[in-house]
């Protein structure tokens, strides 16, 4: 028996929540979904979320929010991440952190499923050993289920790649977010373990990595911060289904979604 | 009448030489191919490139070769780079850089492709304006031919998407280099420019972007400088193939390869 | 004869114009001052300038500001950037950015002064090279002056070290700024250039760099944004006086200062 | 009763160790000192240190060594940081780094100072947080001795100025290192820590921050990687001289050195 999970992509703006909203439940069918995670940072007007957007996104089936550097963007939610089970954010956040790095799910059919967030820190943070940090949260995961997935949002492919190594066969699938492009590299390592350096992004394509385009051009030309707003053509769902054994909680397929909506 | 370009993702060391040297000929053959273009800044011993590493390329069939940051690894080829013309580097390193940014090279049929190579800045160095260097250069290589191909050798994806649609209609193709990752977004532009984020790298994917995995995971584990390995198992070629019509120079097509050899 | 160049550290704000309006016009009696020139990047509210703060600097004697990367944090001051040539930017950012990266002054007596700004590229912006900028416009300012101030607002002491020794004996000094704290290396290098890594800040020094030092510290701590206040106490002028020898250009003198308000 | 602590900012290449050769004696006599503390992470070559640098300095009469970043240039020296307990590197390296973060050495007359060594994080590597490893740390040393010195290696000013702010009351001394420029802002805090944020360097200062300073420039004009040497002339120890009062630990004089050799 398999467990199919969809991981969706970091999700921008209200573009992103629309794309969920058309195309979701069409996904959901074709592809025999379970459990439905997405990634959330960028929710609410593109930084950030807010508990109005997430539920929406619960309202479209959305069963847990994982996020990133992106989470804090939203001043004094931090009640809010205390208090709200369905959004982790990246667990190797100092002590004393809103919010919770890691919990389990349960699919509507009662199986378990565990699901950690991780921080990379190359061009990012100055966060805790995100290998590190792994090995302790799996140490209390595994004794509650197999069947675990993580979501590494980090921005260097080698940061992403060492640690999906380092954790094969100790999780069911690390899934990269961040840098918001979709990468086609998913497989399944020797032990077990799903694999994709990035899962991509959920909004308007018409858009440099979900912002308009022509202020991402001038951020670049000018050197200096530009307010970016948030695009609204071409809407696309960025995902990946994973089909864990939920007996081994080894992978047995991955498989990448692109979906114009 | 379009011309087809296959362009061919970072080179690893000899496992990348060998990958070509198996299967080059099967693409050529299958995709139709009139000019093979690859990014070699890792050929040789997966740092820098040598006249003789770049022999075999060319013995292999290639017709050009671009590069990146890693073309400086090897010392004391300022000498090769100034005379060898089957090989550029970024065109925005400062003026007196050994080498050149920029070429015309013919098919075998006698059709002039402009290629152009550029380094992003974000988390690399500090160099000159890539934009601003694009503009300046095309204006001379537009008067040579329609043809053009940018290698953007760059970090992130903010960086290479915005010099993407900053040249949209001005060139046939800007591909990206440098994470040896390939991305799955592969797509022609409205203004007719074929773009992906990152082409990816040819090599062994038994390892982290082209080297061993264990080093490179002990890096991340210790943070202190690894001797890296290229590891020979799993060989791909990760490329494009870009069709370019020959009136317009605008690109018809733009299909990723991943092949196994 | 020569003439004696008060050049002030990042004024960081109301407290920063605070130990201006109480303490300047006794070290120009005291140190026979004949220009003061003063970093302004942080004058208002310790982010950027408005017309205000300028203003408020002039009426205590300022007669020209330099700045740096926190001169664009007040939105919508292109236009008085570019009015006002009693401030200057960084020179080398990229062309059409609004105002001027260099000036001649006057003094009361009547001596012409060339004043330069430039940034450091090292961890800062993806700017034009500050050496050959530095080059391209001394060329210019030569023709007008041959004493001649370079306020180099910069990150590391090797970029400020490295530029000074660069334009030594064609400057007459090279002051750093931007780290706001005061360097102990200020000399007259051999060709005549007085040289100091750091001038330091005006300000509360009741601080972490002129900010609260709690907010600070719970950055490290937390690894989030914090909102910087900007404390009251323990004030203090960081600033170097510099004699040049108006026939030559050589420097002939550079004292550090640090005089509690 | 107080205890006179010299430390001495990082010891650069062989002409560091001339000059530590020549002068040291005379600041040990003029000073009063009893404690001689030196960073030697640039004693070698100007990249890490070797048994034998690091016994030329214990001739010359220092204690003990601290380092940084530097310390791992020379490689397969595990073994020795390991065994040799007059040398510390920073604390906050990951689990199972060779060698050790903090130490207790005695005075010649029998006083026991705490030594501890942090790396800061900002522009530097992915490291443990230095605040949160100094609690830990210090916890355990003060049940040791209440005359404790950190050397915080670090580049930025607000890092070191925030932990400085931090442990102020907590500890004797916080120095700070790595930037190889002495400042001008020596202090005791209110709670009694003495600080400086960089305590300088040893070394030739006909250099930039102890390399060929006509090499330093070739790095930035050219953006690659140039082989440093070390220059010989001008020679000069930076360092601090601190008093601290045996009973309660509090620092009761914090001094600069300057010395020409
Ligand atoms: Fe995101
Ligand atoms: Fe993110
Ligand atoms: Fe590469
Ligand atoms: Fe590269
Ligand atoms: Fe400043
Ligand atoms: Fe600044
Ligand atoms: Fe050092
Ligand atoms: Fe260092």
């Amino acid at each position: 028996m398999s467990v199919r999970i969809l991981f969706i992509g970091d999700i921008v703006g209200s573009p992103g929540r629309t794309a969920i909203s058309r195309e979701l439940h069409r996904l959901v069918d074709r592809h025999a979904i379970d459990l439905i995670i997405a990634n959330g940072e960028n929710a609410a007007g593109g930084f950030g979320i807010t508990p109005d957007t997430a539920a929406e996104l619960y309202r479209h089936g959305v069963h847990l929010l994982t996020s990133g550097n992106h989470i804090w963007d939203k001043k004094d939610n931090s009640g809010f991440l205390d208090r709200e089970e369905r959004i982790i954010r990246p667990l190797n956040y100092p002590p004393g952190t809103p919010g919770r790095g890691s919990t389990v799910v349960e699919t509507p059919a009662g199986i378990k499923v565990g699901v950690l967030n991780l921080e990379g820190r190359v061009y990012m943070k100055n966060l805790d050993c995100p290998f590190r940090c792994a090995d302790a949260e799996l140490e209390q995961l595994r004794k509650k289920t197999s069947i675990i997935l993580l979501d590494f949002h980090a921005e260097t492919t080698s940061e992403k790649a060492s640690l999906g190594w380092y954790l094969d066969g100790r999780v069911s699938a690390v899934v990269g977010t961040h840098t918001h492009v979709q990468t086609a590299d998913e497989r399944i390592l020797p032990g077990g373990t799903a694999y994709i350096t990035d899962v991509g992004m959920t909004g308007s394509f018409d858009s440099v990595i979900g912002v308009d385009k022509g202020q991402a051009i001038q951020r670049f030309l000018t050197q200096q911060s530009v307010k970016f707003d948030i695009p609204k053509k071409d809407l696309r769902i960025n995902a990946v289904v994973i089909g864990v054994d939920t007996k081994t909680g080894k992978a047995v397929s991955i498989e990448r979604i692109n979906a114009a909506c």
